[in-house]
């Protein structure tokens, strides 16, 4: 791939591996450092260059890429080189919290470091196929500059400045993701107790849920306008027997119906306090308000 | 609609109207009744029989549905009514639990009633269109004998001769459903501490959720194999410190992370217990153990 900047990938986990891979099957010139060594063999023997130290794998790349087990880890590394990075580009695809992205952003411009800070929506297998997305926010220099070499890993979207806005939007979105989890775990459970097996219930889960899935732009709607009590499609009295319900069949199932005890918590609140004619939807406004 | 028996609805809340519309624009036979009057002269116009009592609503029809409020009136209306109706084919698409459709069999048996269970997975603008879906359990004679007229409601599937079947995997789908509506809740509410609308997030999210729901058939697998130690893609060491980064970053925006509270709970349990290295997946088994 000509017209595109060397780049370094620091941090060789399963992530790492299969970004480097992908630029150096795309021709773009990578260097590639990990703590531990012995993890470049088959990057090496793809035209990548081991570099020994984290400085010297800094020196070979115009855009470096962070993808290390956490934040301590991202300081650990890169404190002892902010001289070598200042006026390069970061990318930190490490998985950071939203306010962890903004500290090493804050921390990057005190070295006159530009950042962009970014969340992979996808396993390591799907890097560079069908499917995988990743989500970026923090300096528009570093992700213009570099925009078809990031288009090689997966679809790249730009959230904006705020280099927290990224992770946040993962972390959105891996929350949806995980709550879908634990309440499949629990359907699963469910009919186990009748000897479903859990690959019967799956078949028609994903088209249950994809069909689901489809209905939360109309929710959104509601969230956002905050009018809770007009033309309300699901009222949370209705909602609260419906819980019950679901949460009574667990018990006579035998199984815990924790996955729903938090959602139902919030509904019961909401009602309690004389909210049980308003929208299900308010439930999104009454996260916000600590009790 | 040639070749059906005659059909009466009991109980004309949205669900009962929209069921006994559908079945008039077929030109199935249909006698209606409901608690309290006026609620037919649509219906009535449309050749309904409105019956002024539930004993000459079950003398208009050979299969009789019953969707009233909950299993309590369903009682309520039929224990008076038991001997006229016996030898009838009576379906319950009232919402109840597996146990309480276990009890309504058990008492539709004593009194020589052929008796099938339903739950619909619909709302009553969907009834006879395309998506509709409704979920059979109990007397195959019912279902085999009235499955043309249960097709014009929606896709008819039966699972079994257990009656509380349909209800089962009623609630074991709404209970994925509720789930996910829950984080996707908490994902919004996340993203409106950076001003991001909701209908910006439903946006992604579908296309996210749609995604994950396709891999739900892999989870399956391993929870029904019950190897949660062999090749594991995620295991819980890994998924609780991912729950605990979501929760921080709940905190940090100023909601509470309740729709992912009983999940989280469930992980930290097994990890504590020294399952760190087990799958995900096990998460559905440890709900079978009660704590």
């Amino acid at each position: 791939m000509t017209n595109t900047h060397p780049v370094t990938v620091l941090g060789l986990g399963a992530m790492g591996r299969a970004l480097a891979h992908r630029f150096r099957t795309a021709g773009v010139a990578t260097t590639v450092w990990n703590r531990t060594p012995g993890k470049d063999p088959e990057l090496v023997a793809a035209g990548a260059v081991s570099a020994p130290t984290v400085t010297e794998a800094v020196r070979g790349g115009h855009l470096v890429i962070v993808v290390l087990l956490d934040h301590a880890s991202v300081h650990q590394q890169l404190d002892p080189v902010a001289t070598e990075l200042r006026g390069k580009h970061l990318l930190n695809l490490t998985s950071t919290s939203p306010e962890q992205s903004r500290e090493l952003a804050a921390w990057a411009a005190a070295h006159g470091i530009e950042f962009l800070d970014g969340g992979i929506m996808a396993v390591p297998s799907m890097i560079g196929a069908e499917g995988a997305s990743i989500l970026y926010s923090g300096s528009p220099t570093v992700f213009d500059t570099h925009r078809a070499t990031l288009e090689l890993l997966g679809a790249a979207d730009y959230f904006g400045t705020d280099p927290g806005l990224a992770a946040l939007w993962d972390f959105a979105l891996l929350t949806t993701m995980y709550a879908m989890f634990g309440g499949f775990f629990q359907g699963a459970a469910l009919l186990a107790s009748a000897d479903v097996p859990a690959t019967d219930f799956a078949a028609r889960a994903t088209a249950w849920v994809t069909a689901m899935a489809h209905t939360l732009p109309a929710y959104a709607r509601v969230i956002d306008t905050g009018a809770f009590t007009d033309e309300v499609f699901q009222d949370l009295t209705f909602t609260k027997s419906a819980l019950d319900a679901l949460r009574q069949a667990a018990t006579d199932a035998g199984i815990t119906a924790e996955p729903l005890s938090g959602l139902a918590a919030l509904v019961d609140r909401q009602v309690a306090a004389g909210h049980g004619a308003a929208a299900f939807e308010r439930t999104a406004a009454a996260l916000r308000t600590p009790h």
